[in-house]
């Protein structure tokens, strides 16, 4: 149900540019330290600001009673904050929110407060936000899923018998998730040419993946199920995710097991986490689901949301990023409520922070597709840039940055950016 | 090489049990709490008794200076430790080995420094060891790949094109790694019957596999190898690992992402991490390998190690486990650190505290394939237990018990056990 936070008249005392992510209305979360050795603390964006939540919990400015004692703020990551539910991420959200609306002075009159509080974003150091235990990437848009199906299995047989019923997905790396900013390094593997034995080579075909991703809390014990009905009480907020995939060295490993080293060597978040309670009036339902799921997946509250989501390629030539893809976060089939019901229906235990990813997000125009594999179908399809490059797949000194929205009445609940160049491989030289 | 710490002359002056898993030469590493209550602190075993690390650490008696000023052993995991790297780890060996030691005074004869630092291992509760960052489970026993293939693609096809090129591996679920002697709960979830739709229920093919693991310490920046000869460095110690399976459960989602809730309910390790150092007597050159790997997999020291393995199996009418299957880690195919170089090739990064599980180790004869699904051949072929029960796979009741040891000359290195007992499922009331 909406509350105040997200009302559209809230109006705030700080400067927030029209097109900004981060009206009042959004509040997203994030780690930074506000200089070189700061110890890195909780933040929220607002405008080009970060607030310092760390100093309002230092002066006592959060009333609820588990925030004054337990202090979750003044953490490296979001982790201690996640692990509260619900009713705590509330009461904090409005207290934030409360102080920093126009009419509110505790903050806006007293400039040394002020000062001590507010950063501005473009010079603090923002940092991964928070610890992930596991990291899962499903596999929930259906254009996607066709999309690559069909280019390697053929129209017929394109989506694999289970997927219309069971969000597919698969347990991913956390170690190698990175925020927004690091560079990736192009990896090194084996991969196997059509006409030879495999070799050890740099990959040639390296891809992102649009994704968007959520941060779970609290999370269930080890043998207990999330029942759908209680799914959202434990989707904290959300990420925009590049889920790097290195084509030629996942074609070679994935029979069996699945995904491993073409994924595993770097997967790039935003760093500020949008509350899922942000993004409320955004709230859809998702696609009509032929054959019905079962009934662990079914009779909730919509939990599809509507966030428009970009791709930006910029070469060494361009001097910004060229959008290549325009989606959805509607798109997807399967609802974060039901992969999270999957998830946890054998019993498998979430743990505060971990990160559930949406698998690419591609929707049904070509325009749309998430990944080059889609947009240039296979590299056969090379797309052209303004400055006249093509491009089959990323090329070394490439940036990818993705961004989305969702476009409010009059503002904007953003997730900022999740952007990487690309640096050549260790084993190219 | 080989050095006073595995010296089979060694005595201590702790009454060790002829057939004991826990003399002298091994000292594993445990974490436990000595009473309801206590702050977990690390240990290591010495016969029956847990000589509490955290004790010798507050009285000084480690002489490295690393290990005096950063104190690893008062931590709940051992995670700290294992940052540390082998010289430090061997400084630490050395210590506890010399203060063990029949001629060494120093405990031996301080009653009440004793009565600090020894506990009865059956009086203190023995904890999940580390804190485990990521897991990765390999397939790497030619055996186990051949026997699974052989059953669902036939002998023509039973290895996959890559399994000879490469350690096949996939990422599985850290959340769900519990110690020895915790219950594990039968997982429900979706399963579909040859003849009809998919339904929700409990698994009916619940299946252990055998398999030992790894701890990685220190680990490698994101985007830096670690090179093959450089991987024995990294590896901190071996674990027994019961890496549960719901085969029907799996074989309904595996396809094309691999296994997912058919293993993420429960992965059983053993509470005490066998340091590689123990092992060195009993190193040996792992099976020849054609085709020849490519270089980044070639050129090390043996890598293999002669532990033999075993899987008891206790339904409610035995009053003992009767061992079912008699396996060896030297069977593996693919050795811990080719698994290792392949892991990071791609500048996957590791973590202290990654585990690395090897896959179902499974042998050349009938009697020492490391799973039901191997042993019963999918379940044509039951097993008869001395009870007159039978079993194609497990059973609400029943208790696994694995258990493994490298035989020394008058010792044995032991790995102890990991061992829990299988509850009915939740769904199935």
């Amino acid at each position: 149900m909406p509350d105040a936070t997200t009302d559209a008249a809230l109006r705030t005392f700080v400067e927030v540019p029209a097109d900004s992510h981060f009206p009042i209305q959004n509040l997203p979360y994030g780690v930074f330290a506000p200089y070189h050795g700061a110890a890195p603390r909780v933040g929220v964006a607002i405008g080009e600001q970060v607030l310092d939540l760390s100093v309002l919990e230092e002066k006592r400015l959060f009333e609820d009673r588990r925030l004054r004692a337990q202090r979750p703020f003044s953490h490296a990551s979001l982790n201690p904050f996640m692990a509260m539910g619900r009713e705590v991420w509330r009461a904090a959200r409005q207290t934030i929110s409360y102080l920093l609306r126009h009419d509110t002075p505790t903050l806006r009159d007293d400039e040394a407060l002020r000062r001590e509080a507010f950063h501005p974003i473009s010079a603090v150091r923002l940092l991964l936000p928070v610890e992930i235990g596991d990291y899962t990437d499903f596999y929930s848009s259906k254009e996607h899923a066709t999309n690559v199906g069909t280019m390697f299995r053929g129209a017929e047989n394109a989506l694999q018998p289970n997927w219309l019923h069971l969000p597919v997905g698969y347990h991913g790396r956390a170690s190698s998730v990175i925020v927004s900013g690091e560079a990736v390094r192009r990896p090194c593997g084996q991969v196997k040419p059509d006409d030879g034995p495999p070799r050890y080579a740099a990959s040639r075909l390296l891809d992102f993946e649009l994704e968007m991703g959520f941060f779970v809390g609290p999370g269930n014990p080890l043998g207990e199920p999330i029942a759908i009905g209680d799914t959202e009480k434990h989707i904290f907020g959300l990420v925009l995710v590049n889920d790097w995939s290195a084509r030629d060295i996942q074609k070679w490993e994935y029979v069996p097991l699945g995904p491993f080293l073409g994924k595993s060597f770097a997967t790039t978040i935003s760093p500020w986490v949008v509350p899922l309670d942000a993004l409320d009036p955004f709230r859809l339902a998702g696609p009509a689901q032929d054959p019905e799921p079962l009934s662990y997946l079914r009779g909730i509250a919509p939990c599809a949301y509507n966030v428009h989501l970009e791709v930006g390629l910029q070469t060494p030539q361009l001097e910004a990023p060229h959008v290549i893809c325009r989606s959805n976060l509607r798109n997807l089939y399967w609802s974060m409520c039901q992969q999270l019901a999957h998830h946890t229906v054998n019993g498998c235990n979430m743990r505060p922070g971990d990160l559930l990813a949406s698998g690419t997000i591609s929707g049904p125009t070509e325009d749309s597709y998430g990944s080059l594999l889609e947009l240039t179908w296979r590299g056969t399809k090379p797309l052209t840039l303004p400055s006249g490059e093509q491009r089959k797949f990323i090329e070394d000194g490439d940036r990818v940055v993705m961004t989305g929205w969702a476009e409010g009445d009059g503002y904007r609940i953003g997730f900022g950016e999740a952007a990487a160049e690309v640096l050549p491989a260790h084993c190219d030289s």
